[in-house]
């Protein structure tokens, strides 16, 4: 899917400019039903409706399985943006991607980010390079059956949806990408039953574990797609075995609410203008509070030991991904986080990360996802910012 | 009580020294019932049991009522100190305080650190003043009864136990104490069916609600020993309403294992020795890295944004009360920490504030404590930091 | 409101009976956001959209103040009713109680009950009396501020609009009511924010005592209603203290997704056909399974111990409410329910009472609701069944 | 391990009884540590300390890796015997099974039964066959590895014990044997880097499956023993596969607590007097009342739909063991306790059974324990009843 595709055939965009344009929408919701800031934006024109490409939140269910509070915002984005459009909700649930996390442990705010896109199509922009801006392309991939979830099959579908996304976004170069955001299909016990009814053997069963295997597939198929490794299908054996494997700049997330792979590639490209800019870095630990400094440095942002209220008007919105260490200790000291029964230890990581990150940035509209397999060192994960130029 | 009479008497210091002097051990423990970290102490003489005067522990558990962590270590720690002082578990129970901390969410590390007194008691220390040390009083209450939890009754039983504290310690005045920790008794069912029964009220048959009132009254208690706020019983109109009033130094925890308030004082006198200091900040709200800064410059230490692995090897503990604002925003941004049925609000906080302050030392064995009601500004809370001189 | 309002002006009744008519379906859901067992009903047939006159719900959310889930089925079923009647959602909102419950602990399967009427309004019914039928009757009130919720008010509200529903569906007598469904506004953070903020204080902002308030209302406002308690303001001090004090047929729900008092009243009525015969039985307390048995009887049905499949085939819906004892012990054996920090009081009862329940009736598809203050015996409740003559 | 060695050697036991009698004393626990009803027992000389050969125990804790409550609990027992007994706590911790399983879900009341003998030793009973009356054996294997959970070695090491259990007992035959009950050592996070660090391989590192792998192969090792299943090594493929496969009479816990197999064997012997008689049937399902029935009937109870007081009166302790239905349906609807990330399917579950099994007993005092894999049907589990004879 090329992200343009979503203006209505025969509509002039409605700016006279000569590159595509991103702009980036961080809002709060009352609850996970709650689109009434966008609706606002629309209102007042601030947005048109087919310029947005995509979106990015953070509900307040718990990210499990059973979060339903996904599920909810999407069918309440899509009803809003069918009813603007005048398009069926079942058709752009299709193509834009709606990318959630579920999970506001702690600090972290439910909030949204919308990436609206305006101006010329990449293809039509002018020849000649400027200065350059972050820009942005989607792609949504084939229904991924339960039986592909967490093997390659999955990790090529991914690949190729990133690639397809690229194309559409005037990024020339795999290096040009700061960051990928998808989100993958997991199995329920449901979705297990159908596939063995229909002879398939999934590879578990058990939806949380199915949730992990989805996303190291995706952050395999990221990686492969920026040449961050190569394209072997032999490297399945290496998923959630080599955690020495990884992107560094895959962001994935998995949930019950999709059916096909989501991707959103956001990287910087000559033909688009704005003042958007992105840096991506590793977290190598939970406790890496100097991976922030990092992802800030290049954006011309120093936190000593917080943003100045000027530099934090500037940000326009920060993603994490993060994990509890799956050896029991941070720094030596044990965790309790993977032997707990009461609390998963997705929502544990979740609200530490979260607030260390949250306490640099002085703002608690973080989007922090658990289960960074593959995403970033192991035991760590990675911080991402988007801001505008100082 | 006064923390030297821990030593049996007839035995001699069993070091030369001319002033007190306190030790400070911070110990891992691979379970609630795990004490063989201190065991290991003790048969390498690196601490004579007599000398041990209060611990204070982050323990695994929920934190909550239902959370019995707290009185199995406490259990396991006076089996292993009546085995070894041959005397009375019960006995020692009533003497020594150890206040521990139920919920190690996110990354902190289940710990205890170890308060350890060696050298004269103070009244026979050298009368010239030294350049003086972190010092160190305890003093544990008459049995509260439940119908004093979070009444003025439980203020003034509080505050004559933190001044019996000093006395004991050798702090001569209270702007030199640098933090108090106190462990508060609260109701549970049992108990207030038990009150009732002999025909008192309590303020409210909620454990929970009982755990904050508690808190409020321990923080008053100190607030009115340390002079921060008038010894007035108007002021228990304040408690839980007034939440401009608060103590800058007062640490409470709450919890059913407890039947007395116990008392740990913090603070420098000219007459102990040795290269502890110790300095504690207000936090304004749960975002307040600054705070921490702030805590560590009187020690003559910067995180930038980390501590350095030679600065973090002067920590001896650091201990952090917080508090999830009970107005539902941080700094604007709605949290849902309130409004979670599934995960208490305390949980959510610690997990945060500790993910936070973990970040800056980097080292996860940080005590944190929810339930900051009039400890610290509204909203916010404190940290402290122990460490060496450099 | 009167039911047949949702009759389209204009449109006869398709079917020439000469009384109305109730029929009740029992579906299942694969998640909150699927109503596609009624979406087939509508296309078979089998219901036609403007019969729906009220659904009830049991959504497999955590059932207090951050359960979205019964706001994401509320959304998706007048969704699907706007689009089947060409009618706006939000109208229909204000006119169809779809009272739902969250919380499918232990066995509980997530299922909705919907109430379709057929036939003439009850008023141009044919004069003379018949054997009778189950008949229903709705209300929605007006909004309830937030102030009002657990007060006097809101007992008023709720008494005005079981009137109403009365009055609207042939029912002629209070004694006649078998069942009394009602859903009540609580107050969230955010609307206690509001209140204050425009001068007005709430009884608590505690959103999780506030539901248990707004329950206490809805249950004195039936019960004023039927005639079970008098007219009398002075009673709003018994509320959430007087425990002897309660409805026998009043089943109440809080929850932070909707904004007036919505209710559903089922009884016998002379003016109705059909085959549906209801009971309600009290529960004296939580291991009261005597009280299912009780139910049944009336029904012409005996558990012995389990319905037989040609009985339970006859069982069209069933109801209970229950709660955990407040003074913490069953039949003088203590529970754990009100101390737990880990899980909610509410989602503990409603499993145990659940399976229970569930064990007699030989079915999962059991609504059960916690919070039965004043809904039958103080530490028990009340179980309604719904079944078609023999 | 033979149940008598608890006799201190050269003490005559203080009853002249010609053969061994079995006492069962239920009681209650406020909290984890509290044991204060034994030692009420042991000072009103109702039970000699020497006599206790086996507790088993409902505590309150999650039930699961992070349940800290039965090692507190078993603590505390075992302090309590030294001191009555002279002799160290460690070494009674070796010899007497004390198996606790953690987590009383809704009406559940926390509560411990001891099995007290007392009379001659079996083997020097008089020789002439008597009525017969319920008898106890109790064995504890060796350590089992890390490496050796839910492996044929484990299965070897239960089935061992259940054998030596079953000597010392005089229960003549396999099928006189009424019940059996084990306690298993699982895997944690820090037993799995222990294992791996000395070369070996854990079947799991996640101690939540590791704990269904233990408890499957201490099903088999019981199953083995009774003749239910051929010793056979290849069966080991069988397991958490094949749920045809399963026991009718075992009942299995495991947790972080213990470090060997525990077994506990009770029965019917003519060695024996006393009036206690046990039986157990399998339940096929969580809806499964009927099994209670069939439990109650050859101990001439018949529960309609509950127990008499009389009844009621006889029954000495009840055990049940049950499981979340894997394929996510009882009979035909939908269940959520395997995809629910905020609480344990198995909490879930006990809390369902428990609430149906108490309200036919009308007792919250049962034993209910989750992760019933191979110990009974699959998807159900079985029901325990010891009574006093009519």
């Amino acid at each position: 899917m090329d992200a343009h595709t979503l203006l209505p055939p025969g509509i002039a965009p409605t700016q006279a400019a000569t590159r595509p344009r991103l702009a980036v929408h961080r809002l709060p919701m009352a609850h996970p039903g709650d689109l009434s800031a966008l609706a606002a934006l629309f209102d007042q024109g601030a947005i048109e409706p087919a310029q947005v490409v995509a979106v990015i939140g953070k509900t307040e269910g718990n990210g499990g399985v059973n979060d339903f509070t996904r599920g909810y915002f999407t069918q309440t984005l899509m009803s809003l943006l069918a009813a603007r459009l005048g398009r069926p909700a079942a058709e752009l649930l299709r193509e834009l991607p709606c990318i959630l996390s579920g999970g506001t442990e702690g600090v972290l705010s439910p909030h949204y980010v919308v990436f609206a896109r305006s101006g010329r199509p990449a293809a039509d922009a002018a020849a000649g390079p400027g200065p350059g801006a972050l820009a942005i392309g989607t792609a949504v991939s084939a229904p991924l059956p339960a039986q592909h979830v967490g093997r390659w099959a999955q990790v090529a579908s991914v690949a190729g949806a990133v690639r397809e996304a690229m194309r559409g976004s005037g990024i020339a170069r795999a290096e040009d990408v700061a960051f990928v955001q998808v989100k993958c299909p997991c199995v329920t016990a449901a979705r297990a039953q159908a596939a063995a009814a229909a002879g398939h053997t999934v590879l578990t069963a058990d939806s949380g574990r199915s949730m992990a295997a989805a996303r190291a597939a995706g952050a395999f198929g990221v990686a492969i797609a920026l040449g961050e490794l190569p394209d072997d299908p032999a490297l399945e054996a290496a998923m959630l075995l080599d955690f020495e494997r990884f992107s560094r700049r895959a962001s994935i997330s998995s949930g019950v609410e999709v059916e096909a792979n989501e991707v959103i590639v956001l990287g910087h490209s000559a033909a688009w203008e704005g003042t958007l800019r992105m840096a991506c870095a590793p977290m190598r630990d939970a406790l890496d509070i100097g991976a922030v400094a990092e992802a800030l440095r290049p954006l011309g942002m120093n936190a000593a030991p917080q943003l100045s209220a000027a530099d934090a008007a500037r940000v326009a919105a920060v993603f994490v991904k993060c994990e509890p260490d799956r050896r029991g200790h941070v720094r030596g000291a044990r965790h309790t986080m993977l032997d707990d029964t009461d609390i998963n230890a997705q929502r544990h990581i979740r609200g530490a990360v979260g607030g260390m990150v949250a306490g640099v940035l002085g703002d608690a509209r973080i989007f922090v996802s658990g289960g960074a397999e593959h995403q970033g060192p192991d035991g760590g994960g990675l911080v991402a910012v988007i801001a505008h130029a100082a």
